[in-house]
């Protein structure tokens, strides 16, 4: 069997390369190892940079985002016992939107499958060639070569196409901390993120919709969540939230408990030979400044630009750039995201110092203009290149 | 005998809270443990804040000052062999002066000796007594006190003032490299600062006058100068300094050659009883946002204020403000210095991942009005509360 971009993983970054692709004329197919169900169902980011949603909306898969997603035009950052709001349109004319990844991966299943798409679930890869090219793949009990011009790796941190690359230089940091995140059956009890510095550690209010809340604690990277029963959830989370005002918290049945491990992570060069890794596979920032998904988006509409180009005007010129114009963004990411988490994470390896300097840095990024700018405008993600 | 406030230190600090002092008829005795010669000439800092040289202005020390400062509107930033310019003054309405320390020195010196001061050189302070309170000092062969109303503690890192108060609390931080500074008799091969990022260490392209250069490069620690020839100094700072257009370094004749550590450190409370440290005295920043100085001049400028406060209304309201007033300020100065610090130079324990972090945060620097408008409202100098 033979297509033109074969595209290992079937996430987020997977489905959109193959639908923008597909609207351009270049076939694909989709090999995604999970089945559908658990694809659609994992809860992953879901804060939107405007670049992402124009994304999604210009290329027809944003008629539920429009609908179901919540634009925000600001975020909190709450320490000192005291609220200050980063007004990121007013100081961006940018907005973000709260839509979580799972619905996206619903809204583009969906669409690839009604536009006739080629995406296989439980198709678990066991080889990828390059330079052939050709993926090797296990589905329905048969081994199967599907033969291609490009082979885009979609599949994640732990997936095959990273390791298929050879020589590659991995670029890494280890955080001494991990997230415990909940959902909760809970109206938020904010309308905008709430991002909480506090020396018992930092905290996230972000929402799923009006009747659900997503909520994050700093926690040890081996935290054993057996110890953190609902009530000790909501009075530590009340804890760390408390404003000197006398703010409330609503609780509410929690439906999801999970500890998320923090890790930066970038491998360098995003190609190799007819091999072009996106997303994940590529790269992992710490979720404190919700970069991952939206990177994801951005290396593969960077990719569908270069393979459009290429089948268009036979030209190799944007997939030659490819690495490099990606890892700038990336790049840029890794340090915001890394800065977002130092600024607001209580390190238990920190001296006196570093303490103080975290306050002065916060009550900095408080009160000038300019520093909220500066975090705004990486927040809201800077313009494609 | 005895005065209203006794002053430990005649560097810029002491010598101009005398003179503010003065200025609304408070009395007071500066006692200087070197000769005039030796203050007049030791070399250290030289870039003033606007704030700075609005008090030297206002108060009636700017004559000269103002004949001989070079007015400042930007600074350039070189990495990566190219320069970025950052327009201080287009930024934020403000500028910065160069005008070297000794030469402020000089002047305060001068005008409190035509005011009738009391300075006394080679005074040898060998008590500190905060609650009678009072200061005995060795002058001239005697052991003499002098009982006051007030003590200020100006007398640098390593002067007497800070051990004479019980409990401090201490911040620090180390660096793994210090300057090379170097005078040299050549005319600055720039109009404006260079502060450059280069791989193989900072490098700092600063001026004295129109006919004098000054130069830093980053060396270890316990560098020894020895190892560095007039040659060596010039051939490492062309090489970093070196752009991609072939900018050109002029060579001159070395007449100073010194290493100067780089250090934090903050003591907290800066008061005690009835003594009060400014400058140095209570804190240390690595020199490369050149806020020493400034930070020591904005320190007795609001003592001043508070003192004066005292002895015109009766009130101790601003002075039982101070330490926390100036320790927001400090801590300001701190994290900016400690900002510049590690964003310029090379790390020797820093990882791949860590350099790769600091390039993208050089690019964005280089590149963003909102990032750039933080580093020179910084640099600039921050209004007093």
């Amino acid at each position: 069997m033979r297509t033109q971009v074969a595209i290992v993983g079937g996430g987020p970054a997977g489905l959109l390369l193959s639908h923008l692709l597909h609207r351009q004329g270049i076939a694909s197919v989709v090999l995604e190892s999970r089945d559908r169900a658990y694809v659609e169902h994992r809860q992953r980011a879901g804060m939107l940079e405007q670049g992402t949603t124009d994304v999604l909306r210009e290329s027809g898969v944003g008629e539920r985002l429009d609908r179901e997603g919540l634009v925000h035009h600001g975020l909190e950052l709450r320490f000192g016992g005291a609220s200050h709001r980063i007004p990121l349109t007013d100081l961006t004319g940018r907005t973000v939107t709260v839509y979580a990844q799972t619905e996206i991966v619903k809204d583009l299943v969906a669409r690839r499958l009604a536009d006739g798409g080629d995406v296989r679930f439980e198709a678990e890869v066991v080889e990828i060639d390059p330079i052939a090219p050709s993926v090797t793949f296990r589905h329905e009990g048969a081994v199967r070569t599907l033969e291609c011009d490009y082979v885009a790796g979609c599949d994640g941190f732990h997936g095959v196409s990273r390791p298929a690359v050879p020589g590659l230089r991995t670029f890494e940091r280890e955080y001494s901390f991990a997230w415990l995140g909940v959902l909760a059956d809970v109206a938020p009890s904010t309308d905008e993120l709430i991002y909480a510095g506090h020396e018992r550690g930092f905290a996230l209010h972000s929402l799923r919709s009006p009747k659900v809340s997503r909520l994050y604690l700093q926690v040890a990277p081996d935290e054993d969540l057996a110890a953190w029963p609902d009530e000790r959830i909501w009075s530590e989370l009340a804890a760390r939230f408390a404003t000197d005002d006398g703010w409330k918290l609503h609780e509410g049945p929690i439906t999801d408990k999970a500890v998320t491990p923090m890790r930066s992570f970038v491998a360098e060069p995003m190609r190799h030979d007819r091999l072009f890794l996106a997303g994940d596979a590529a790269h992992i920032v710490p979720p404190t400044g919700a970069k991952g998904l939206n990177l994801a988006v951005s290396d593969v509409t960077i990719l569908a630009r270069a393979l459009i180009e290429r089948y268009e005007l036979g030209s190799e010129t944007l997939l030659d750039g490819y690495s490099a114009t990606c890892l700038r963004r990336v790049w840029r990411a890794e340090h915001f995201s890394y800065w977002m988490t130092t600024l607001l994470h209580a390190d238990p390896a920190a001296d006196d110092f570093a303490r103080r300097l975290q306050r002065s840095h916060l009550d900095y990024v408080g009160g000038s203009v300019a520093a909220k700018t500066s975090l705004a405008e990486n927040y809201v993600g800077l313009p494609l290149e």
